[in-house]
């Protein structure tokens, strides 16, 4: 059976995340839905990355199987047609019959972005989380360097995944990228479930002098997810690129 | 009687426009509401630029006047909580009796942006013009030069306004400023109805080849409505600024 990888972005405001759910509007059951529709054949797709309600994608990858050959620039189109304007799926390809879109992943670039200024921006309200107090970017920088390398991530992890708590991260970076807005980019193997929120929500903590950078490598050491403290809200949260 | 000037942002997806109409939800009817919420008396108020339906704002002014002195900064912050997150109050000052938003107003910029390029950007969607179609935006530019000057927009005037249709236009540019954006910049001291939106729906006639540059100028001097063309989608357009 032809075996295809599909690349889309999307606005998540509008949907119970990524993951098909009876009964809920999620991306990954409308995408199935829509490419069913259009090839005439009923497929279950492979997702990248398991984004939360109202966490967006720059890059998701999905893989699927289907009976027979499909023309890629007809179905493509067909499919963001019928998916925009929240979903705009941007490139179909045949792959090799071992790709798989989770498990042929090397990485993820995960991206959070905080605007920090007292006036929230009603044109990027949906993408950032709006934080009025003044932030020490340099200290949530400082602290966050303690994640990079192979650690057992317990403390931020919402609960104990299937394939444990494991993970290599490769880089993590605190910025003020533009004049209001600081941003958080992390990549790594893989991430458990809330990982980024968590720590995004002890950074705010330090950023704004509730904690000390040494907290974050005190916690993950400890690996006690009562102390990692807040998460951060779902709409700052974007998965940017997955990489094979 | 003590008079204010209120300035705001906001995104105009989820509006019937500007103006206050009964039944409908307005930014200026939500505005009204909540500031006569907040300070305890009826307020009406007079804004610089009545932009239509799904038409966004990153400056627009109203002027007002009250009974009792205002304390600026905690009304500012009590509206800010009850307007978030669509509209955002960002300055809020006593001014001169004599001010009036629209009437003291010199001038008025608006910005028209289009994502040229084939796939829609699902975080860029509410504030662009998705338009798929390589676009010669040196042919926009150097058709649009001839609105500059004092000149009868008639034939980009929905009807003619209670003012008549003289504008004058101060500066009017097409531009690639991001890698697939194009925008369109125009000043004037004063715009009739859907004016903006005409000009960019012949520009981009003109973008795509249909016409020549040259025919701006000919369908302006004819003062013709039904030569303008198209008009450009609401959702593309932005209040940039109002000078006073």
């Amino acid at each position: 059976m032809p075996k295809y990888r599909l690349d889309l972005s999307y606005l998540g405001s509008g949907f119970h995340g990524l993951a098909r759910q009876p009964g809920l509007r999620t991306v990954q059951g409308v995408v199935e839905e829509s490419l069913s529709r259009i090839i005439r054949e009923e497929v279950h797709t492979v997702a990248a990355g398991r984004t939360d309600a109202g966490v967006h994608a720059r890059q998701q990858v999905l893989s699927f199987s289907v009976e027979g050959t499909l023309e890629e620039a007809r179905v493509l189109r067909s499919l963001g047609k019928a998916l925009a304007p929240e979903i705009a799926p941007f490139s179909l390809s045949e792959v090799d019959e071992a790709f798989d879109a989770r498990r042929s992943a090397r990485f993820r670039v995960y991206r959070y972005r905080i605007l920090n200024r007292e006036v929230l921006d009603p044109f990027r309200h949906a993408t950032v989380w709006h934080f009025g107090d003044e932030l020490d970017v340099e200290a949530m920088d400082s602290g966050v360097a303690a994640l990079v390398g192979e650690h057992d991530f317990a403390a931020f992890c919402r609960a104990t995944s299937a394939g444990g708590t494991m993970r290599r991260v490769i880089s993590a970076k605190w910025s003020a990228t533009e004049l209001d807005l600081v941003e958080f980019e992390i990549s790594a193997n893989a991430f458990c479930h809330q990982m980024v929120r968590s720590i995004v929500g002890l950074s705010v903590d330090i950023g704004r002098g509730h904690r000390r950078p040494e907290e974050l490598s005190v916690v993950l050491a400890n690996r006690d997810r009562s102390r990692a403290g807040q998460l951060a809200p779902a709409r700052g949260l974007v998965l940017w690129e997955v990489g094979y």
